[in-house]
């Protein structure tokens, strides 16, 4: 205390002298925390600096105060060093702007370096009787009642940092791609095709409208729904520009109560053409999620994620095994060995095998018809695949989509044409992170599908036209057959259709599985969800 | 064509030879073009090559074929010569892959390398008859018509590369923005506030559902709306994360008919904490555009914008003096001087001016209290400015919405209080391109602005509780009064309220006036709009 007592005299003197030639710039904490550990010349040490930013604590004493300060650039607070009479009005939440100059601290200081205040203004108070973040343990449960301030919390703050940088590096993983770069695309997210045919979607109309009785009163001359999926669209993108991708909101009117379902959520979607086979599609995900796995492990907020605190309980820094096996998940992602390929014929074998000979047991036990439940996602994963990602291939075709193309090479065990090729991938924890599909491109079999899943309407036949009459006729289609408001994918079958494939991976669940977040409603800062949509 | 010939046997020599060591890999149209021009070791030449593409245009002769192929990755066309047999199959949109040795041309030739083809296979056939994408001038009404496939159009595959880049050269600037990366968030599309308080929004309720009766039969437990800015939510993140940006749809349920408006679009938006003169917002805004424009004139994509054929129209070049106004525009952008600032009441009174004394003449006279129509902002930009951009600023409080802060320098004619602290930004042709202000920080003006816009409801008092009882009243409201589902935004307020401004700008407007396309339907592959909402 001696020797900072002496400096911080000194730097006071050589305070007035520098504020006299100019005013000090403002920094933001991230850059003057990580230049102190780095050290060196641009230290900023004993120079003055203003931060704006806001109290995350303060402690006052009778001599000196105390304030932990955060401008969320950073999860790390900047400690600052006040008289009584400076921090007369500062508690938790105030904005402030700050400057003074930045010291050295004496060792055996929990911080490397602290403020010295010059000079702190109140621009905004915070009645700490109130204020509902405070630096103590609050509940997920508690936090998601109020979003709008639940982002103040470290470690919230961090989410949203991080998930900026994904975004940023998804741009990098898919301009720098070996196979060229992907092309960007923002497809309509107002659309009239549900894609996955499950009817689970939203419709709109403008603000007190009353409700249409013809087509035509409706705003856009016809139901729209918001998208489920943009597939469709890329499909038409990719028909051009051969590797597209997007990052897009996606809608579901799901009545699903789970901490794995939003009503609106991010999905990450590409489509590639001339691309002939699953291995192709499978080795496509494997390497995007490798490469920006690998992209964010080498920045900082990758790594502040990767050591950070959870649920904004300060004190309590994860344990190390947590943050262990947080590290090795990554590492797995980025240096694993390369992730098992499992046909669902052979997936459902192991199942019924694990349930005859190892005593595993399901609510619903494993058969071939019936799809794989959540509880067999998780032991495919988890006890068959040791917790290492999974691609689950080749489903049976009556369970997919219409637009997914046959499986190529089929188990012996199976029919051929009974099975898709098609892949989920598995991850522990979340589950199924992503899904995607050869798409049927040869017209006529698409057509087929089509039928076959009663998407094909009757034909309305104009009163004087004859039905059969030549050249309105679509090819493929029965006189009394209409492909309606899918016409249009059609056609991108009709000149110059190459094989092609692509997949949509759930962007909130990734972040989730990356950050060891349990649940998307903490995943996302305004969650939506049946019953709820605060803010 | 003698010197031809005999590279042709040479090099299917050499073919041979090297294709029982290996495949030849795929490349890009790009990048083969490119490494052409460049010249140098990786420039092809004499290789074998296999594209992955579509027949844009095919020419056959009696000894030899001759065809265009593009793959989307450039707007100009690979050539490749085909013996007849090999070329038989091949028409207008034919998808194939075709592979050959790379040749330089004799001088002479337009293109200065063709490929030699060696192999062609059709992976999709096309009918020239049906198809509606030929090599020739479509009219934009016409490709409106069919966004499906108005992308497979040399310009309109152009411009979806170009909206890419722009996507990824903004992760950059905000990314590497002197005051510290910006955070990229994801803020909700579902709402329950109507931000600018248009009223002119789309609901939404799950498909087929029956029309609730009360509050808790909506999905969401109330009446939800589709957002029309992300503004709100933005400030929630700017209160912690201090900078950050948005690109995200909105949705506006307008029945304008007009080249400059879509119902579903896509918003730049940006939020800055501890920001306090409106000054730094607007140098902001002219900051960014410059930084994001002089990094995509330094990409090839942005060359190819600016030298490239119009409306997909083939074999007429832009003139001269369209392609020089266009690359003026965009150094005018970069390098011009600085930007006009000009009040609204400076503006009004000038264009009073040009009535008076320069005989201009307008639809509606322009007065203080009428706000400015189209024909005045363009007036304002294309005469009063000489076409170079210009902020106008401090608009009359009485056309704004409620959440703007006051005027900070008020025009020597005005009342104080009078105006507001916001700025609209104009650009020659596309007019109005941005918007944004200071917002009012202090919770008591911010509840008293709300007040006068009629944004506070009667209070639901309970029938037990006593309306005037000490803790459950919120801060400066009579007990009679109600903040109903903004009283999240007036939080922001309570604790730790630092001045900030924020604007948003119309991506598609912006990409409109990059590219000189001049409806935001042309801009966008899949517009929707006031009855029109195609696939």
């Amino acid at each position: 205390m001696q020797i900072w007592r002496r400096s911080f005299a000194t730097s006071v003197g050589r305070l007035t002298h520098s504020s006299i030639n100019s005013r000090p710039s403002i920094v933001r904490c991230a850059q003057i925390l990580q230049a102190s550990k780095n050290g060196g010349v641009s230290s900023f040490e004993d120079q003055e600096i203003k931060v704006n930013g806001f109290i995350r604590s303060v402690r006052k004493q009778k001599r000196f105060a105390f304030a932990e300060i955060s401008d969320g650039s950073t999860v790390e607070p900047l400690q600052a060093i006040l008289k009584p009479a400076q921090a007369a009005d500062l508690s938790t939440g105030t904005a402030i702007e700050i400057s003074g100059i930045w010291k050295a601290c004496p060792p055996g200081k929990e911080q490397s370096h602290e403020l010295q205040t010059t000079d702190v203004k109140v621009v905004g108070a915070s009645d700490p009787e109130t204020f509902p973040i405070q630096k103590k343990y609050h509940s997920p449960d508690f936090l998601r009642q109020i979003p709008h301030l639940r982002i103040r919390t470290p470690f919230n703050s961090l989410l949203s940092r991080f998930r900026s940088e994904c975004m940023f590096q998804l741009g990098n993983v898919f301009h720098s791609h070996p196979d060229g770069a992907f092309t960007q695309v923002q497809p309509p997210l107002i659309t009239s095709s549900d894609c996955e045919g499950a009817g689970e979607t939203f419709t709109l109309a403008p603000r007190g409208a009353a409700t249409p009785s013809t087509e035509n009163e409706h705003f856009f001359r016809a139901p729209k729904y918001l998208t489920v999926s943009s597939q469709l669209h890329l499909e038409a993108y990719a028909a051009e520009l051969g590797n597209v991708w997007t990052l897009t909101p996606v809608f579901r009117a799901e009545k699903s109560d789970t901490p794995r379902h939003l009503s609106e959520f991010y999905m990450l979607e590409a489509e590639v053409n001339f691309m002939s086979d699953l291995d192709s599609l499978t080795g496509l995900v494997e390497h995007l999620l490798r490469d920006l796995t690998r992209r964010l492990y080498n920045t900082t907020v990758g790594q502040e994620i990767l050591s950070a605190k959870r649920s904004g309980e300060p004190g309590q820094e994860s344990s190390a095994e947590e943050t262990g096996s947080l590290r090795q998940r990554w590492i797995d992602l980025m240096d694993g060995p390369k992730w098992h390929r499992v046909t669902y014929t052979q997936a459902v074998e192991m199942l019924q095998r694990a349930v005859a000979e190892d005593g595993a047991s399901f609510e619903h036990p494993p058969t071939w018809d019936g799809g794989l439940q959540l509880e067999h996602e998780k032991y495919i994963v988890e006890v068959l695949h040791q917790g290492r990602p999974v691609f689950v291939t080749d489903y049976p075709k009556s369970v997919k989509p219409f637009y997914m193309a046959p499986s190529q090479v089929p188990d012996g065990s199976n029919t051929p044409g009974e099975t898709v090729a098609c892949f989920d991938l598995l991850l522990p924890e979340v589950s199924e992170v992503a899904g995607g599909s050869l798409r049927e491109h040869r017209l006529p079999d698409l057509i087929q599908n089509m039928r076959e899943h009663g998407l094909i309407k009757p034909r309305q036949i104009p009163e004087s036209g004859d039905p059969a009459s030549g050249e309105s006729l679509y090819p493929h289609l029965t006189p009394d057959e209409d492909l309606g408001h899918l016409q249009w994918y059609a056609d991108l079958r009709r000149w110059g259709s190459a094989p092609h494939g692509g997949f949509g991976l759930g962007f909130d669940r990734f972040l989730g599985y990356l950050t060891g977040v349990s649940s998307v409603r903490d995943i996302v800062s305004f969650p939506r969800y049946f019953g709820r949509a605060d803010c």
